[in-house]
């Protein structure tokens, strides 16, 4: 099917010329830059005609799939009451900020002291071009700017190396050396059985440009490393030479050197402007702060003949439908009468750790000393990476985050009270940026996803979901952990879609039977 | 010199550990993120001591770089005099807006159309973080903002291709092609040469992880390509399957898949808010507007025995030194008694032809249904590439640049009226974009550089710049043409910073006898 299109289209272009391939594509679903939109919300109009009510909603969790639900659903006039456990919205959609406390579920409690308009993005932190989130930053007016995910002036560091090097330098050192290795054998004819003869010299000419190869074919030195001194009125001063490529292959820059190139990290990338949690707030102001409950811990979830009852530290509610988006692994605990097979559903989830600390400068100097504005020093250290930020350049203060990490790591991380995790961080950062990582440190923050309360963990894993994208009776269930974007808030969004179009659907026809 | 610093680094770091060892690259000059910073500017404390004024300056231009001399110069109580051609400030620094005129050399006219908020760099548009130009707009306090320059959802194009095709999915193609066939002449001993048998099995893993490559070691597909349908509640749909490596090099690649690896195209770069021309305008403000003559052609540049006389079309002017940052090709035809290997060497410029397009959009329809953000489509057409705005996201209007293109195109595009060169660029761009890129299009604007009156060109290449390094007599020389940043304003602070100091230099030495 695959290939007749692409005939097809390679025919109509020679034959009617761009246009006549455009519609042709339109109509077979590839006109390039096509986004999926088969999302209708729920209308006031799609009950008018019924003079009846819409339902009546009881949503578990205030984080992004919640008041996602609430937003899409209120657009019809459902009346939705959100249960939140926790004593602010967002899960972990969380922007810290001066003032803020945040308590582990050991009890431990960090106050935040961060300065006027420095903030952190303790969770999600970044949105693809592609995302829905995106498309819902446009639609409730959340401004966007742009987010640095890779930046050529940032480093990768690993522990065989013997000093941090430019992303830039490592990315033209590796892409030199294939190059030259695969022009030394095209010419060499021992790629004659693979490639045909008439593109042996345009594999050459490209391998010339995509290594920046010397006359000889041979990667030598490039000015896309960069420079020790940039030019000016002078020429640039060169760096000391490449690598060769044995060293290079020991440094196992893998991944440091492909991470930017998954669909969902390319550049460029976006976030909020002034802050992850516009979103959230954005959304709880058009859901209406009065259907949302803080510090409302849910007890118990029954399905009813005709309804739903939701207990919970505040009371009972009863309403028609539920919609449940707690992690999995906590809603397999919350008691009342689900089904044997969906509670074993919910607990075949497995939460992933992830840490991250948030580290306060009172000076830029990853800025003016290093001239790196935005993106990731990726390295094999256990603080995984490190993070400059993408907004507020040139200004005094700006946040760093001096770890994010996963799995073992981020548990190493948890096991420690937040000054061990602060000096565990600052030593490895210092292996980077050397003694001026500890100077003009004004404050800290570190948060532990798998020691949150109310959350614990930063994401799920779910080996069988395939049960919970269907309604257990009246209740549904949401959260990024449903889809295929697991750990991104359009994953949460994408699934608040799915669970209100069904729901939706499933009121008319009941409403109209 | 260079391998017997490296040797000592890796003996310091092995013994020292990471402080010995920074501490000893900074003494190097070698520390990672160390920039030249060896600018200083005058002060009036340099003078005081001596009891007399500083001197008095004319400078020709204000461009960039006219404006920083006398932004230098200024902080120690030079008296600068400006005296532009033009009716505005700024040179090829020149951002449009609503309200403006666009005249040619011809004398043809465009009146700029442009809704509020709604701007054309129509000259320099991008920073790269190591430029000095930043330094400037920290230090004037004019806000930076990012700038795309690359975009793995933005297009390239040849004229070879049937359709245009997302960055990264060329990217992922070429990449997974270049690595499948490097681990196959791996694999079959035809590397035993060239890489020794201990790093083999590092470049085989370097290799999968570097193009994605399947279980097989070769590559099928990659979600590095992007979707047809990207994942949410269901995995992502698959786009058509990947051309082949002959499919692939046929499409002469090379340049659109490897511009931004350049030192001064790498993402991220940079753009003031608002506009490029918040430069120049916060320049002049520190300068003085009482000190720069618009509508004041110079007609004539002699020195003389104690000074220099200077004729415009307003009056004559004298003062103890003079700042030429005319392009050099028409420094060269100014009156005067410059001795002729100076007039030589100005004769010597090449001016190099340039176009930009503004298109005026009323709906964003890039970042609706392209989900483009920012950054560029490189094509092998005339109109060279199309730029999408990097600012103003999810607005209602924006502004997209039809054609930013080169010698001959330029040349053929500045050949025609402005009407002809829009409906030239829009059939061009309809290759890529379809029927819509039509659409929608509120107004534009097309700026040819080399019919920009008292300018004459885009940039210069000069072979033989080295003599006007120096002053003639008591007239300098500055601008991007003297350095070795041809092009971009960075060139044009660069020689502004080096004329001030040679200049404050000669002044105090003379001062001082």
């Amino acid at each position: 099917m695959t290939i007749s299109r692409r005939a097809l289209l390679i025919g109509l272009g020679a034959a009617g010329g761009a246009g006549t391939m455009f519609a042709a594509m339109n109509v077979l679903g590839l006109a390039p830059g096509e986004q999926r939109s088969d999302f209708e919300a729920p209308r006031q109009s799609d009950f008018t005609l019924r003079g009846k009510a819409a339902a009546k909603v009881i949503v578990l969790g205030a984080g992004v799939a919640g008041l996602a639900c609430a937003y899409e659903l209120g657009k019809a006039g459902y009346d939705c009451t959100i249960l939140e456990a926790a004593d602010r919205i967002g899960g972990r959609n969380l922007t810290l900020r001066g003032g803020d406390q945040v308590t582990e579920l050991s009890g431990a409690k960090q106050a935040v002291a961060f300065g006027e308009g420095v903030y952190f993005n303790a969770g999600p932190a970044r949105i693809a071009s592609w995302m829905v989130t995106l498309d819902y930053c446009r639609e409730l007016g959340v401004p966007i700017e742009l987010f640095v995910n890779s930046n050529a002036s940032a480093y990768v560091y690993t522990s065989g190396m013997k000093a941090p090097v430019r992303y830039r330098t490592a990315r033209a050192d590796m892409q030199g050396h294939l190059a030259e290795l695969l022009a030394k054998v095209t010419s060499q004819g021992a790629l004659d059985e693979n490639v045909q003869e008439s593109d042996r010299q345009l594999l050459l000419d490209f391998l010339r440009q995509y290594g920046d190869l010397g006359e000889k074919t041979t990667y030598e030195d490039s000015e896309r490393r960069g420079f020790a001194t940039y030019p000016g009125m002078e020429a640039g001063a060169p760096l000391p030479p490449p690598p060769t490529l044995s060293e290079l292959l020991g440094y196992q820059l893998g991944p440091a050197l492909t991470f930017d190139l998954a669909a969902d990290q390319a550049m460029p990338m976006f976030q909020p402007v002034g802050g992850m949690d516009r979103i959230v707030t954005a959304l709880a102001d058009v859901v209406g702060r009065d259907r949302i409950r803080l510090s409302s811990k849910v007890t118990k979830v029954a399905n009813l003949p005709d309804g739903v009852e939701v207990a919970h530290s505040g009371g009972v509610l009863r309403a028609d439908y539920c919609i449940a988006t707690l992690p999995p692994h906590l809603m397999a605990l919350v008691p009342g009468n689900l089904e044997a097979p969906v509670v074993a559903a919910l607990r075949s989830a497995t939460a992933f750790s992830a840490g991250k600390l948030g580290l306060e400068y009172g000076r830029r100097w990853w800025e003016q000393e290093d001239r790196i504005y935005g993106g990731i020093t990726e390295t094999d250290l256990d603080i995984g990476r490190i993070w400059y930020p993408s907004e507020g350049f040139h200004r005094p203060r700006g946040l760093v985050v001096g770890y994010y990490n996963f799995a073992a790591d981020a548990d190493a991380y948890a096991g420690l009270k937040h000054p061990e995790r602060l000096e565990k961080a600052l030593a490895q950062g210092e292996r980077v940026h050397g003694p001026k990582y500890r100077k003009d440190l004004l404050s800290s923050i570190s948060m532990t996803w798998s020691n949150r309360p109310h959350i614990n963990g930063a994401w799920a894993y779910m080996p069988s979901a395939g049960l919970l994208k269907q309604p257990a009776g009246r209740v549904y269930f949401a959260g990024d952990w449903l889809t295929h974007l697991v750990a991104w808030q359009a994953g949460a969004f994408e699934s608040a879609r799915h669970v209100v179009a069904s729901l939706h659907q499933r009121v008319l026809k009941e409403e109209s039977e």
